[in-house]
């Protein structure tokens, strides 16, 4: 990647998001040099091969051109204004997940202006951390938030953006304001949500949890996150997070009181049906997988004889053929001896599968 | 399975989880009969493979010796009833989410006793529903929740949990009102949650939605579940719900007012990363996939050479040998030229590990 607007890239902290980044940038053919307090880390991150140890070579500082600082929250501002004053000619952003704080905070560190430096925020993570648990695509097809602020010089945008996509990401620019109102609905309040609920399963009865399913696992999963880092982040976002908080802790206790009022055919029941409509309303809103629009599908139309097993036959054709289906319509027009079923597919996935299914003898017209 | 107790099934309504138990037992060799109200769904389930119709076929229904109503909470108790009158000779179970209110509208409806009715709710579903959202493989290792009352006949209970084993699952008994207690906090709560969360999502800006990851789409996946089947599963278990939400509505406020008395190396600050802790206990309490406790992996130490990417090749070697890392530890003794790492794995995967890692040259011992 000769066009990229850097050559010699620094990651300062050598953790989950930090080797990642290095990973991501030595896949992307980067030359990545290393820095970790923990020397333990540093160790890690440069067996999997995220880059070399920076130590005390000071020929390497002097090339290097970005410095990217991927430490706790609480440490940003001092370590992204010293990074700012140690690698004079490089632009200088972060992987911290509250814009504003971080900002300030480096204002308040640096000895310089802070035209070189531009906030990132690259959306994925793990419940996982430290650098065993980096990988690297962890940023593939994922968000990253771009947050430069009046002062940030555009070659340093630019540089920040590159970096992005040189990870495999897709560059979001916002302002650090933006950025940190977004985070406060998409992340840090399910992540507290989710800690409650996880919490509430300390005081049940062993019998009780193993039927726990699917739903509670997805519910809970990103309970499991470390708590220190995440005091950090939410002090550093306490304002919007804690109004949000107040908001949806007034609808549980309503939705409590709905299900206390409840009588067969009483106007709660409508309130409880719409609260539980309003929810999928908003998940639906929720972009696809890595980001991806819904409705890039074809749907591709298939008769169905009318006799047992014909659907699960059909499953299993379309299933070898190697295409993933989406998602799955029947029409049911009544008085037809066969129904007409419709497969949505990915765009890409259509010459296959209308190939593999006229070959099982399904009666398909391209 | 000729040592099943039952040896023709009935199952009435062919939704989600009716026509999954449909092509859970014609995989395991079992006769089954399917009937619906709704001859659309009806036509899928057989066609899916999941039964034949029962139709007006007298001489089949005199044969059954099983019953299985999915239908909707709202409907359990009168087709329960109905199925204990149609099929005199058969042990009569259901599939829904509330075991208490379902029995009661049971002894309401019915004409004689329910001593042949046993309770049964098998933990898995999916946020689709409808018969082709239905898999064979739904109940595989999950729990399948069998809740007898003092009436139930021994035959009868021992036929629901065969019915539970044919299926994949494993039976836990409990009564009616434990279990409801039980699924309150592990599904309903979680439910209820998720739907908040992702109703909050409903008045968000685009460019706001665009950053969320992982951790959003898995709190609030079952928000996507069916209004009216969570109207009338939250209704059946009111009372438990209602009590849960406040106390989880409680715990929100509280984490808000935490956050709004934020001030560096406050005691607030120590509140804060103690619910997240307690986040954490919770999650940690969950039994693993399929009901299996964590503690049956084995660890395999590999010393590992102290140069750049030797982690990563380790990494490649265990996955080209198709073994699958569940924990990796490293031993960072300072001062040691090599590490040691440890890699925890199915016990059972052992040998094939050490084969192919002394194969790739590592310095393992068995």
């Amino acid at each position: 990647m000769s066009d990229l607007p850097f050559r010699r890239v620094v990651v300062i902290g050598a953790g989950l998001m930090g080797t990642s980044v290095g990973l991501a940038l030595r896949r992307a053919g980067v030359e990545v040099f290393l820095e970790d307090l923990d020397p333990a880390n540093l160790r890690v991150a440069v067996s999997l091969g995220a880059g070399k140890p920076l130590g005390t070579d000071a020929e390497a500082a002097a090339a290097v051109d970005l410095a990217v600082v991927g430490v706790p929250p609480a440490a940003l501002g001092r370590v992204i204004a010293d990074a700012l004053a140690r690698f004079a000619a490089a632009t200088v952003t972060d992987l911290g997940s509250v814009k504003a704080a971080a900002l300030t905070d480096a204002g308040t560190h640096a000895a310089a202006s802070l035209d070189r430096y531009v906030g990132g925020h690259p959306m994925a993570g793990s419940e996982h951390s430290g650098p065993l648990a980096a990988r690297a695509d962890l940023f593939d097809g994922r968000a990253w938030a771009v947050t430069a602020h009046p002062q940030s010089r555009t070659d340093a945008v630019e540089a920040v953006e590159a970096l992005a996509l040189a990870c495999g990401a897709f560059p979001v620019r916002l302002t650090p304001a933006q950025h940190d109102e977004a985070v406060a609905l998409v992340s840090h309040l399910p992540q507290v949500a989710s800690t409650v609920v996880a919490g509430m399963l300390t005081g049940a009865a062993e019998d009780h949890l193993v039927l726990a399913g699917q739903g509670l696992r997805d519910v809970t999963r990103i309970a499991g996150g470390d708590p220190e880092l995440w005091t950090q982040i939410l002090s550093a976002n306490a304002e919007p997070v804690a109004r949000l908080l107040h908001e949806v802790a007034d609808k549980m206790h309503q939705a409590a009181l709905t299900l206390e009022k409840l009588e067969p055919a009483s106007s709660a029941v409508e309130d409880l049906r719409r609260s539980l409509e309003c929810g999928v309303t908003g998940v639906r809103r929720l972009p696809g997988k890595h980001g991806a629009r819904p409705g890039v599908f074809a749907a591709v139309p298939v008769p169905l004889p009318d006799q047992p097993g014909e659907l699960a036959r059909l499953f299993a054709d379309v299933s070898a053929a190697g295409v993933n289906i989406e998602d799955v319509r029947i029409d049911h027009s009544p008085g037809t001896p066969a129904g007409l079923v419709e497969l949505s597919v990915d765009q890409d996935a259509v010459p296959a599968l209308l190939e593999a299914l006229a070959r099982h003898g399904w009666d398909v017209h391209g």
